[in-house]
């Protein structure tokens, strides 16, 4: 028996008006592609009897595996256990070793458990019992028979998991995953190719030929803030002869787009930095102007970050910039603080202040106003120096403040990355 | 015309696979429920004309507002404009000011257009255009007449957004909810009530009377990163008389909550130390550790930031606390980078070195590992200092690394607010 399709159903008022961020969703979504079982729609409904039964018999009639998550806890207004066994005819029976579980919870907690946490023992007849090992609510998987003309012994698989990601995200794993491995007949392989210093149209029209060729491997581009990135996909049927057809895609944008291809892989620009950096053995420090700080904050992101950053200075106000960089008053005056010479008196500055190897600065205007019309929103220098020079790099960035700061500081990871490469 | 209510609609292959997480759908969800409307369904589908035509027609039956977002990109798996456009039977036509806007926007750059984007001024025949002042794609909005046998005069109202965040929600908030807020038969007023120092949990027991007797207003609490708030809503229908429900709650939230509630409005517990400061006239700097810049990257998101904020030290190696503000030997050696004393004297040494009223410092332990069972993740020291001498606070964090230095950080801004208060 063979899965086609699946449906992510999450359930919850909470999600319809935006309380809760629905990341059960997004990781359920990218279990199914690790398990090359594709996915064409995702629903959330409310907890209301009608519209979730509705809703589970569409996406029935669509895919042959529904996920739902959400709606299964001990409060009155957790049905979707109910709604989906009176969907696949099935009686809610009361499951003796799924009590004792709930019972045992409690007792660890040593509290006293509410007589409505019985109900969570209330399950569909025939179930396959999911064991939640993070929590009361049990989950379910059962089948739900809906023939079709074409397929008459067509059978639908239903799983529900609760709603707290921590408990629905362990029981997938535990539970879930090893009965839909057994069942897939493909599985997806994907890598992700990372590009900065190019935009997403330019990127994609540089490789048309391939997106428009593609069958087995996909090509995806995706766009984020400053970057972009494409993954490429290829499925392999079960016992099918697993031949690499990725690589030689990979080959072809490593031709086409050179330098721009920061990462193949799973590391964002900054790790990309550090790991330069580390390899290295060289120190940095930045000198942060209109990013006030976004660089180094960034960049200690990365555990043991300390092994190469040391520290930075934030230089908002002119006169900082003088006493503790030694920018000059002439460069300040008469070319201003957003200025190629400022960028470099900066980072040389701060190389000497803080004793690093390499120091990055930046200063740029962010906005929400511009200068002049020589100097606009966006327009943003950076320079890097180490024992071997200062180089400044002029960029015009786009957006709005809080992007032109984001953008200034993938610049300044890329500085790194081309110094060190 | 009033909209009984709407769906929300993410297109992109991105979302099924979750390579992205849908904030777009959180966003709307909430601009939803302030906008009074109600939400049944929120659905992801992918770039398939089929299935988004589909869905699109599936919706429209079942709300009298669509909002979708996504694929108005300018390469060929963007369809949506298209397909809505297709279901609406509305032709697309070349807009000549959209395509002045793009123009612009990649003349500003000092890129030249790819020629896909062209495609972007392709919209609906009739439909108000809605700019995008973040980005290239313009959104729109048109009528689709969808008759019914009760209401053979029914229009559903289609708005398309583009997919990156940062487009779509300030479309969303210029563009598209002056015109829905005019189309509502009531208006809901909101107050937010802001409060640190004190969980959800615990805020929400020392209310609990409100919240169960609540009718309109409506108290609904919502947690975020070491912070929460409550909003409370009155709906007051078109025509009827406005009386004032909301200040009463607050004045008894106010006497329950005291000196934990920074804010009631819209500030964020750093904009409410950025007025004080201002008000004032005190000029401020920070010596940032654990927290490495993020202090000081997140104060100068307030624009205007530059006329109380001078600079800052990041001081993340141990050398670096010595070299630059003069930490001594003795309480790294003694007593550790993370303690009391190392604060005081961070804060005090900033002061100096920066010459501003007011420095605050953050020295902690942000993991991913603890030091010692004595300094285990999550503790923290800040220090604030001024003419009137210095104070330090301990505080223990729970969470990730992420969180740990998040929170950190709004008690960097909650010990301004406290000293000037």
């Amino acid at each position: 028996m063979s899965i086609r399709s699946a449906e992510i159903i999450c359930v919850g008022t909470e999600l319809l008006m935006g309380s809760t961020l629905n990341t059960n969703c997004r990781f359920l979504a990218q279990e199914l592609v690790d398990l090359g079982i594709p996915s064409y729609h995702q629903v959330v409904v409310g907890d209301n009897h009608d519209r979730l039964a509705e809703q589970i018999r569409e996406s029935a009639a669509r895919a042959d595996l529904l996920i739902l998550t959400g709606g299964l806890g001990p409060t009155t207004d957790d049905i979707t256990m109910s709604v989906a066994a009176e969907v696949a005819g099935r009686e809610l029976v009361f499951d003796q070793d799924s009590f004792d579980a709930i019972t045992e919870y409690f007792r660890r907690l040593f509290r006293n458990m509410p007589k409505n946490n019985r109900k969570q023992a209330m399950l569909p007849e025939g179930a396959t019992i999911l064991k939640n090992n993070n929590g009361t609510a049990p989950g379910a998987m059962f089948e739900y028979a809906c023939p079709t003309e074409e397929d008459p012994d067509r059978v639908v698989y239903f799983v529900l998991l609760p709603g707290p990601p921590s408990e629905m995200s362990l029981m997938f794993k535990e539970e879930v995953r090893p009965i839909l491995e057994k069942m897939s007949d493909a599985k997806l392989e994907s890598k992700y190719v990372h590009l900065f210093g190019i935009g997403e149209s330019d990127a994609a029209e540089r490789i048309s030929d391939l997106i428009d060729a593609q069958t087995n491997p996909t090509i995806a581009p995706y766009a984020s803030e400053g970057e972009c990135m494409f993954r490429i996909t290829q499925r392999i049927e079960k016992g099918e002869e697993e031949k690499d057809l990725i690589t030689p895609i990979i080959d072809i944008m490593k031709e086409r787009f050179g330098q721009c291809i920061y990462e193949i892989g799973d590391r964002p620009l900054k790790k990309v930095a550090f790991d330069m950096l580390l390899e290295k053995k060289k120190t940095v420090c930045f000198a942060e102007s209109c990013t006030a700080g976004m660089v180094s904050s960034s960049f200690v992101d990365i555990p043991g970050a300390s092994q190469v950053f040391m520290g930075s200075v934030v230089t908002y106000g002119n006169q900082v910039k003088t006493n503790l960089l030694g920018v000059s008053d002439d460069v300040l005056e008469n070319l201003g603080a957003v200025s190629r010479e400022c960028a470099q008196e900066m980072a040389e500055g701060a190389r000497k202040l803080l004793g690093t190897d390499i120091a990055v600065s930046i200063t740029g205007i962010a906005g929400p106003t511009g200068e002049s019309a020589a100097k606009p929103v966006g327009l943003v220098y950076l320079a890097i120096t180490d024992e071997n020079g200062t180089e400044v790099k002029e960029v015009h960035l786009s957006g709005n403040r809080s992007r032109v700061r984001h953008v200034a500081v993938l610049h300044a990871f890329n500085l790194i990355r081309m110094r060190l490469s």
